[in-house]
Formats: C-alpha cells, structure tokens, sequence
C-alpha cells in the first residue's frame, strides 16, 4: 500500500524529467543569452541542457526511445519556450546575470539527479553506475551548453559544488532502495538532498579543494 | 510508376549521402587548414564534418550499419581526398577563404537535410523528431568540426541562416509524404528549398534574431 | 597450442584495457591540474581521458555492457586514484609539466590501439573500420579531455605523431591476423609498435606537414 505502482512511478518520473527539463531549458537560454548568440543558437543551447544530460544517459544506458521521442510535444514547447522568451526579453530590456541561473539549476539539479538514477537502477546498473548515471543526467547538459558556448563547463571549474550535490543526492536514491523504503520516498529526499545541498552550497559560499600546484600550495 | 522502388530510394538516399559527404569534407579541410592543424586535425577535422552529422542521427535513432561502416571505402575516399588536397594547395599556395567554405556548405545542407529527414521518417519518428535529425544530419558535422576547432559553433553564432533553411527543407520532405507526393520529388524539392534559402540568405545579406539584452536592445 | 584460448585472450583484452585507462587517468589528471580545475573537474577529466575512447569506440559499435560497468569497481579505484593524487600533489608542491604526460600517454596509446582495434575485428569490422576504432579508443580520451579544458585537441594541432602512431600499430594487428599469427604476438607487436614510434617521434622531433596556406608555404 505504500509502494506505488509500477505505472505510477513511470507516471512521476515523466513528471520529474517534465519539471527539470523546463527548469533547465531557462538555465541554457540564459547562457545563450549573454553569449549573444543568435536566435538558432539560442533554441540549440536550451534544448542541449534540457535535453543533453538525459539523452546522453540514454545513449549510454542503449535506452530508447527518448524523452524527447516519446513525448515529442516537448520539443514544440521547447521551441515555444524560446520564441516567447526571445520576444519578452526584447521588450523588457531584461539583462540576464550569472545569479538568475543559480535558482532554476538547483532545482535541475535535484530532479534529474533523481529521475536518472532512478532509470539506471532499473535498467540493473551496479550502484556506481547508477549514482554516476544521475550525475550524468544532471551535469552534463549543462556541460554540453557551455562545450558550445566554447568555456570550460562551470561545473568542472567554478569551485562551487554541484555534481557533488548530485553525486550525494544519487547515494540516497540508492540507500533508500537498499532499505527498502517506499520509492516515492527515496525519489523526494534524493531531490531535496541534492537541490538543498546546492542551494546551501551557494548560500555559505563553500568552495571545493583544487589540485594543488606549486605556486598555488600556499593557499 | 511514379513512385520508385524502395531500392532506387535507398540507392538515391546513398547517392544524396555521397555528394553531400564530398562537399562537407571539403567544408572541413577548409576549416582545418584555415586552424593551421596537422596533417592529422585535418583528416579528422575534413571526417568529422563529412560523417559527424549522420553519424550523430544514427546514434540518436540507434542505427546500425553507419555510412562509413557499410562503405568503408569511403573512408579511403576521404584520406585520399584529404592528401590530394594538402599536395595540392601546397603547390598552388592557395590561402582558403571563409568565402570558399559557402558553396560546398549550402549544397551539403541541402543534400544532408533531406537524406537525414528521410532516414527518420522510415525509422518511424513523429515529424517534429523526423525534422529534428535532418537538421542534426545538416548541422552537426559542423558543430562538431566548430569544437574540435575551439570555436563557438558557427551555426549557432553568426546571425546568417543555416539551421533554419534545414528546418524548411525538412518540413518539405514531411509535407511532400503527408500529401502522397511520390518520394523522390519530395527529395528533390527539399534539397532544393533547404540549399536554396541558404543561398538566398547569403545574398540577400539577411541576419537572424538574436535575444536581445539591455545593452543591445536599440538595435 | 600456440593460440590461447578464447578466455585467455579475453583475460589479456582485460588487463590490457586496464593498464591504458590508469596511463591516461594520469594524463587526464595532469591536464585537469595544469588548467587549475577543481576536484570534480580533475575527476572528470580523468575518467574522460581514461573511459572516454574506449567508451565511444563502443558507442560506435553499440556494445555493451562498458568496461566501467562490468567492472564498475574501476570507477571507485579511479575516484581512489584523484583522491590520492591530489592529496599527494598537494602536500609535495609538485608543479605537472607538459613532458610529464608524455610517458603514460605512449604507453596508453600503444595498449589502447591494440585492445580497440581487437575488439572491432572481433565485431566483424572491415579492416580500415578496425584501424580507426583503435585510433578512436587511443586518441579520443585525450580529444575529449582537450575539449573540456577548451583547447584545441593536442593530437590534432601540436604536428607531432600521435594518431598516426595508433594508425599504423593498428594495421600491424590487422596484418597479424590476415597472416595468421598467433593473437598474442599480433597485440604485442601492435602495442610495441604503436608505443614505440610514438617514443621515436618525441625524441627525434619529427613534425607533422601542414597545410600550407599561403603565407607558410615557404616553410
């Protein structure tokens, strides 16, 4: 009685991807933006980090079809998302900043970290590979938008944590179903977990150590 | 009568593949030369170019045999082209231009729309993914040639039309079957249209919407 | 009785495949340090520059499971091997140098020509397609680190031999198995000779031609 059925678990997680997708197409129109990328540019960069993380999980898991496959309507909304963008932010003289991306990222974060590792779990992927997996789902559009932004990913480089949000975050999924909690239960606390751990990561300004070399060692 | 048969589809779909692959390589070899790459980035750069884009689409729709696995002598044909050209610019001095990069580029845009958009459909994709391949097919042999060459995506970036004149072409090729139009016109025409507008918008000088923030929006 | 068995060869793919992925984790890890990335981006750019070739040579033929999955405790001894290296490096101020990642890089390339080029023949890949999925699975690790830190892939712009070292030792294993010889002595010599031009290379200087543009065809 406590565990959903399959069906309604199939059901959150095509919300979950739903969500995070969203959050992170506004995520990539940001960063197209202030590159000033023209309108063609501005659709890829969104859909490659609403997109990107999950279909390259897929790819790597041989999974098919996609997100984007089996619920092609995406895809129009997508392209809607970004029209109607382009036009508001025109009118609205809207200057887009670094800080406005931070809030829909972290929520990104948490919902694919758990829905990609949920799918590999499924698919019977040892639990490295599961937690490494939703890591996958979570960073790497992000890593593809700023590949075709020509930076190095912010996420392997900024020093703030964030595929170590996602990498915790993955560990609870997993842990919950070890202890066979609900999974209901280990998708919520995985998503709070790895969003709350980026948003708390952001607020005390925590930075990761950085490799150590001789005119840095002081530091 | 009108319609042909599915194996003169499939020799004019391997056809289309071949001519486009040519005027991409050649893409490519401009590109890499213009990077003073070795000899090697220029292979690499010229393979990328001619088979990234198709090969993307046959991951993406899970495909097996690639191009270049079923005509291996392809690959052949491309080394060879590639030494050929490096003797011969050699010996003419030949500084490529961007210019000379255009002509190739939009004949292969066309070619690569519609064969990748053809591909898609017999796959069974929904029209909206079946567009989306045959712009993937297009594009991202350049995207991928653009990175490995530490440069924003052309495609995405400098304001002239690219990736939507495949869009068009590819609606053609959807719309030409939902109408019942024998195949190999609506090839023909979305070759046409998707080359076509390219050429079109080179001349006519038009630029692309970009998202336009607070410094930029008096434009 | 002088072909091993199966097994046996299996075995020897293994630990072959093996001992390359911790030559090119360091080089990975040498480059992620040298770019001053934090500890996320030095394990990424590790696991990019050790898994990355073999992982998209296998992509390419679409095999499964990876070799980081099936033998997932890998991914625990390369986040090991991060860990300790950047606590080792940090306390000994050790400054990485470009020749420093000269070493494990031949001796990776020559065993990851052999076991990808292995693996494609026993896919039933036409000789050229063996040939290149050995270069993809030495030389893209590397490629792939590069264009996450942003550069210009070294193998295909510094005009010293590396892909072309892998091309050739990939066609000695290729020539082995068309004469008939023994599996063993074919991926020995490929690896010796794969490794060994690439050493030869770096210590007579030799170059790569270029295009010659224009202005550089008086070189």
């Amino acid at each position: 009685m406590n565990e959903p059925s399959s069906n309604t678990l199939t059901l959150a997680l095509t919300l979950i991807e739903a969500c995070a997708t969203v959050a992170f197409a506004l995520s990539g129109l940001i960063a197209a933006a202030r590159k000033k990328l023209d309108a063609v540019g501005v659709c890829v960069v969104a859909g490659l980090a609403a997109f990107g993380g999950g279909t390259l999980r897929d790819v790597l898991l041989d999974r098919r079809p996609f997100f984007w496959v089996e619920h092609a309507s995406w895809l129009w909304a997508l392209l809607a998302l970004c029209i109607a963008a382009m036009a508001f932010m025109r009118a609205r003289h809207f200057a887009p900043t670094e800080r406005a991306m931070q809030w829909p990222d972290a929520v990104g974060l948490g919902l694919f970290t758990a829905g990609g590792t949920q799918v590999a779990m499924q698919a019977g992927m040892p639990a490295i590979v599961a937690v490494l997996m939703g890591v996958v789902t979570a960073v790497f559009g992000g890593v593809l938008r700023d590949i075709v932004c020509n930076e190095i990913p912010s996420a392997f480089s900024d020093h703030r944590p964030y595929a170590v949000c996602s990498f915790f975050g993955g560990w609870i999924l997993v842990g919950a179903q070890a202890l066979q909690a609900p999974a209901w239960v280990g998708l919520v606390v995985a998503i709070a977990v790895a969003a709350g751990l980026r948003v708390l990561a952001l607020a005390s300004g925590y930075t990761l150590p950085q490799w150590s070399t001789g005119d840095t060692a002081d530091r």
